[in-house]
């Protein structure tokens, strides 16, 4: 019994590991079923589907556990692992509000970031081309199918916040507090590096400076991490 | 020449690495030059200091890059790595707002948790017996030093809560707009498991059910990860 498995399916699958060949090939691996299920049913194009078991409705290719194994970058695979097309159609929808990522280099922040697009309906997420890229396998796995549904782009965000002529909230230990401010429907929220905040060049272009007051006694607590803030600044974008 | 790390150093702070362990002798490992800092200026007690440079006022064992590297979790090791004594001060102080999870089990999810009591000044965090050890190094290394300044006790959860009479609160899918409602500045917030959220047992203990309203146009989303619908409901129950 020869495998439905090949040696080129193996090395592409690897490959997509790495975004050089992502970007060569266009395309990305998704796993579980669950997960392959929701790009199934968005406007992704599949590309091959590899499982142990016939659960989708889709062409696939029948893999044994030890298989699957092979190709999956979890610890324990899950059924089933898919390669779908990287969407091509890069349009900028710049209504309503718009979440800018200024070099977010996790990909579990990023994941849940945009696990938060999809539940306060923000549908246009920009990256700085620093940002880790949304593709990898990590930050797939943590959006839990969100990804189907926040159109996101990788830009020069200073080039892009220029050019939107919008209103630009960032947050910073010095910002008005954002639970008394007055806060639109539309504009560019920028939330910076996991280190570093936001970088002085995207700084100097936030028109409305926010913080999100600290309740401790003292005043040792840092900072929040980039996705809890994020939770937090959309929360109050869009509470009534 | 002879090491200043001996054997024995070793296999203590390799045992560390399993509660059972921690819970034996009543210690527990923290890495890096500025947690360990905030460990130092805090009430916890030092056991043992291993550095690669003296840095710290504090008495310590000097090691080389290389033993350090065989007695950190990390996979680059950060100059110095400490044991601390856990607390033995139980006192469970039920003034004000109390945070209680039920069988949070992602380290990284407790640690995000516990800067999020820190920043919104919530002194105790009461945990099941279920839920991650706050010990745990991935946990420690997480909290970015938080962990001095929150009180954490694991107690039988429904005890707990039966006993302090309080008001409860938890999050639903089905509850009232968080956004909508009173919030006190007493009582106790339930947050749930990562898969199953809050248990059966618990949740009939729940006096006020809120939600944290989901403004997606399609009802995919399925829920917030633990650590965002956290930080959104502190920043409710404390935002003025």
């Amino acid at each position: 019994m020869t495998s439905n498995l090949s040696k080129n399916h193996i090395k592409l699958i690897t490959s997509l590991n790495q975004k050089k060949f992502r970007v060569q090939h266009q395309l990305f691996v998704v796993e579980g079923v669950k997960g392959i299920q929701e790009f199934l049913n968005s406007s992704f194009e599949l590309h091959l589907l590899f499982s142990t078991e016939a659960l989708f409705n889709a062409e696939m290719i029948t893999v044994t556990e030890k298989e699957l194994q092979k190709i999956s970058t979890l610890k324990s695979a899950n059924t089933a692992v898919a390669i779908f097309k990287i969407p091509n159609d890069n349009k900028l929808n710049s209504q309503g509000l718009t979440l800018a990522l200024d070099d977010v280099r996790d990909p579990g922040n990023l994941g849940t970031i945009i696990r938060l697009c999809d539940w306060f309906g923000i549908k246009n997420l920009v990256c700085s081309k620093a940002t880790v890229d949304c593709y990898n396998s990590k930050v797939v796995q943590a959006t839990m199918g969100s990804l189907t549904r926040v159109h996101i782009n990788y830009v020069d965000l200073e080039t892009y916040i220029n050019t939107a002529e919008k209103a630009v909230f960032g947050t910073f230990m010095d910002g008005h507090s954002i639970y008394k401010e007055t806060l639109p429907d539309s504009g560019i929220i920028v939330m910076g590096n996991e280190a570093n905040g936001i970088s002085t060049a995207i700084e100097k272009l936030v028109t409305k400076r926010l913080s999100i007051p600290r309740f401790g006694a003292l005043k040792a607590t840092e900072s929040l991490n980039v996705a809890t803030a994020t939770a937090i600044v959309l929360s109050e974008f869009r509470r009534v």
